[in-house]
C-alpha cells in the first residue's frame, strides 16, 4: 500500500512510541499529585514542556499550553481570545481555514461576536490590504493558518504579522500541516499564538498544543481543575505530551531533509502525473504551496470514485478534508477559491509525508493513470 | 511503595495497554478517511463505541460520545445544555462537584446563564427537596455526581432522578469516581447524561467519554470537524479510546469481585488505623460512601506535612482533588461540608483500586501511625 494521506494523520514514529511506553506503564502518575510517582510524571511533563517552548522558540516553557489537539487548540485560540475577560470581542479569519477555526468562529458569532471571514482568489491567495481593513479597534483575533489543509496552499504569515502589528488584535495561525516542511516558530511566524497537532508530524494522536505567551488573556474551552495555568484544564496526558515532543524533536531536527526529499517525491509524482494525464489541473499551482501537498483535479472523473478505485489498487488518498464525517462534502476551501461544485467534487489531495519511500510518488502516478485511463 | 491515590489515577490495566498497541502501529488510520487504512481504524473505533454503549446500558452506540476526558466531558454535558440552540438557560449543580463541573457553571453564568449550586449538609448529603426546588422551566441541566472526588460520600442518583424527571430538565451524572465499584448504568442511574473518565479505571489518560441519547442538543465544547455527530470535532484517539473500553470491560466484569475486595482492605485499613490513631476523624463517615475510598482528618497534623512524610515511607496518597496546580488548596467539598479551613487543612485521602494489594491497608495503617506518632 503506497499511503498518501500524511495530512490526515501519519504513522507513529518509532522514537515516539518509545517515549511514550514508560508513561503507559510504571509512570502513570498523575502530574497534580505530591507524592513520587506524581512527581516522576510532573518532571516529564514539564521537561517535556521545555524541549517543546525551545523547538518552537517559546521565550518560557510555560507558553507552552498542551491540548488534546489541534482542533482544540484552535477553539482556544479563536474562543478563548473572543471570550477573554467576559467581553465578547470581534474575530477576522479567512474563508478557508480549517473547520475547527470556523466553526469555532461560527460558535462565538452564536454569542455576539462580530467575525469577518476574508477571501481568497483563484490561486487560494490572500488580499492583505483587504484583511488588514477589516481589523477594528474591537478585534480580539486574527486568525491565518500557514498552510492550507486541503490545498497546501501557503499564507505570506510575515506579512499578515506586519498587518496585525500595530493593531490591538492578536495573530493566531494554525501551523498545523505546515510544521512538517516549513520552519514554524514564534520569530519566523510573528505570530502571537501556534496552533501544533502532533498526529501530523509523526506523535500520538489525541494531543496538540497552542503557543501562547503568558500575558494574553484566554477564556478557557476546557473548564476545571486549573492545569496549565488555568488555560486547559483535565487530566494531563502525560504520554501522549511526551510523544507528541519527541516526534516533534525529530521533524524539527530532520526538517530541512524531510522538505528536500519529500519536495523530490512530489515533484515526481506531479511530473508523472501530467505527462501521462495532462489535463490534470494541480490546484494552487501558480502560488507558493507546501512541498508536501498535491491537490488537483481531474477533469470527468469524480473524486470518491477515482479514491474507491485507488484504494483498491493500493494507493491511500483523500478528498481534502479528513475531518468530517467520512462522506465526501463540498470543499469550503475550494468554493472559496472560485471552483464550482462540480469541479470540486473531481479534486482529490495527495500528502507525502515521513514514511513516504523515494518511489511513492511515481508508483502512485501509474496508479493513478491507469486507474483514470479505465474510467474514462 | 503503596499507591494509594487511585482516584487520582489508577495504573493502566495490560488488558488496555495490548488493546492500544496496533493503533500506535500499523493501525494508525484517520478514522473519517474513506482507504482501507482509515477503514480499519474507523472498524475498532465503532467496535469500542458498540461495547461501551452496552456496558454502559444504552440503548445504542452513537448515545456514547467519546471525548479527550472526564473534564471534557463534563463541560460538554453542562455548557452544551445550557448553551444549546444558541439560548442561555439556567443550571442547577451541589456545591460540592468536581472542578470540571463547578467552573463550567461559572462560565456559563458569565455568559448569562443562572446558576443555583445546591448545599450539603455536614455528613455530605444533598438535600433533595432543596434541590427540587431550585429546577424552574428554563433548567437546562441539573448536574450531580454520583460520588464525590474527595470524600467518597455518595449521592442517591436514584432519588435525583426522580426529582428530575417531572421537569424539563435533563439530568447529568459525573460518574468518574463511582464507576469502579458501583453499578453506574443508564438505568441503575436515572441519568440522561453520564461522564466516564479512562484512566479512574485502569484506560489510559487523555480520553472519557458522555453517555448522551442523540434527541439531547448539545452546544459542542471543541468545534470543528464534526466527528461524533458534530457534538465533539478533532482526529479521534483511537488508541486511547480502544484502551479505555478495554479497561472499561474488565471494570464492569471485575466490578462486583473489586467492589468486595477494595471494600475488605479499605476496611481493614480504617479499622486499623482507628486502633493506632483514636483520634482520627473519617469524612462522611455517617454517609453511604465509595468502598475504595477512606477520606479523614488527624486533628493536629497539617495533611502537607502528613503526606511528605508518608512519601518518604512509602505510601503514596492525596488531599483530596489532585486537580489543581499541585499546591493544596483549600477544598470546596469541605468547605461545603461546613469544616473550617484549619480542619479541612488536616484532611488527607487515601484511594485503593485494581492494583491494591489485599494488605496495602493494614501496612498503611501502620506507617500512618508511625509517621503521626513522630510528627506528634
Amino acid at each position: 500500500m503506497i499511503y498518501l494521506d500524511h495530512a490526515a494523520t501519519t504513522m507513529v514514529r518509532p522514537e515516539a512510541r518509545t517515549a511514550m511506553a514508560p508513561f503507559l506503564d510504571d509512570v502513570f502518575g498523575n502530574p497534580s499529585g505530591i507524592h513520587e510517582i506524581s512527581r516522576r510524571a510532573k518532571n516529564a511533563l514539564e521537561s517535556a514542556r521545555e524541549q517543546a517552548a525551545e523547538l518552537i522558540g517559546a521565550a518560557h516553557p510555560l507558553e507552552v499550553v498542551f491540548t488534546g489537539g489541534g482542533t482544540e487548540a484552535d477553539n482556544l485560540a479563536v474562543v478563548g481570545a473572543a471570550l477573554a475577560g467576559g467581553e465578547r470581542r470581534a474575530v477576522v479569519t479567512t474563508a478557508v481555514e480549517h473547520e475547527a477555526i470556523l466553526e469555532s468562529v461560527a460558535f462565538v458569532e452564536t454569542l455576539g461576536c462580530r467575525v469577518d471571514r476574508v477571501p481568497v482568489d483563484g490561486d487560494g491567495r490572500l488580499d492583505l490590504a483587504e484583511l488588514g481593513s477589516r481589523i477594528r479597534t474591537d478585534t480580539a483575533v486574527v486568525s491565518v493558518m500557514a498552510a492550507n489543509n486541503e490545498t497546501g496552499v501557503i499564507f505570506p504569515l510575515a506579512d499578515v504579522a506586519a498587518t496585525v502589528r500595530n493593531t490591538p488584535a492578536l495573530f493566531h495561525t494554525d501551523a498545523v500541516q505546515a510544521f512538517i516542511s516549513e520552519e514554524i516558530t514564534v520569530a519566523t511566524t510573528g505570530a502571537d499564538m501556534i496552533t501544533l497537532a502532533s498526529h501530523k508530524f509523526g506523535g500520538p494522536k489525541g494531543v496538540g498544543l497552542l503557543y501562547v505567551p503568558r500575558d494574553v488573556e484566554l477564556e478557557p474551552v476546557i473548564h476545571g481543575g486549573g492545569q496549565e495555568l488555568g488555560r486547559r484544564s483535565g487530566t494531563h496526558n502525560v504520554a501522549a505530551i511526551v510523544g507528541m515532543v519527541a516526534a516533534m524533536e525529530v521533524s524539527v531536527a530532520e526538517r530541512k531533509l524531510m522538505h528536500d526529499r519529500v519536495a523530490a517525491i512530489r515533484d515526481r509524482f506531479e511530473t508523472a502525473l501530467l505527462a501521462a494525464v495532462p489535463d490534470v489541473v494541480v490546484t494552487g499551482a501558480r502560488s507558493p504551496r507546501l512541498v508536501q501537498h498535491s491537490h488537483f483535479r481531474v477533469p470527468g472523473v469524480t473524486a470518491e470514485t477515482l479514491l474507491i478505485r485507488l484504494d483498491q489498487e493500493g494507493v491511500a488518498a483523500a478528498a481534502g478534508s479528513a475531518c468530517s464525517s467520512g462522506a465526501i462534502e463540498v470543499s469550503h476551501v475550494l468554493a472559496a477559491m472560485g471552483m464550482s461544485d462540480g469541479e470540486a467534487a473531481e479534486c482529490v489531495r495527495f500528502s507525502f509525508g515521513w514514511s513516504s519511500g523515494t518511489d511513492d510518488g511515481v508508483e502512485a502516478a501509474e496508479r493513478v493513470a491507469a486507474v483514470v485511463a479505465g474510467l474514462r
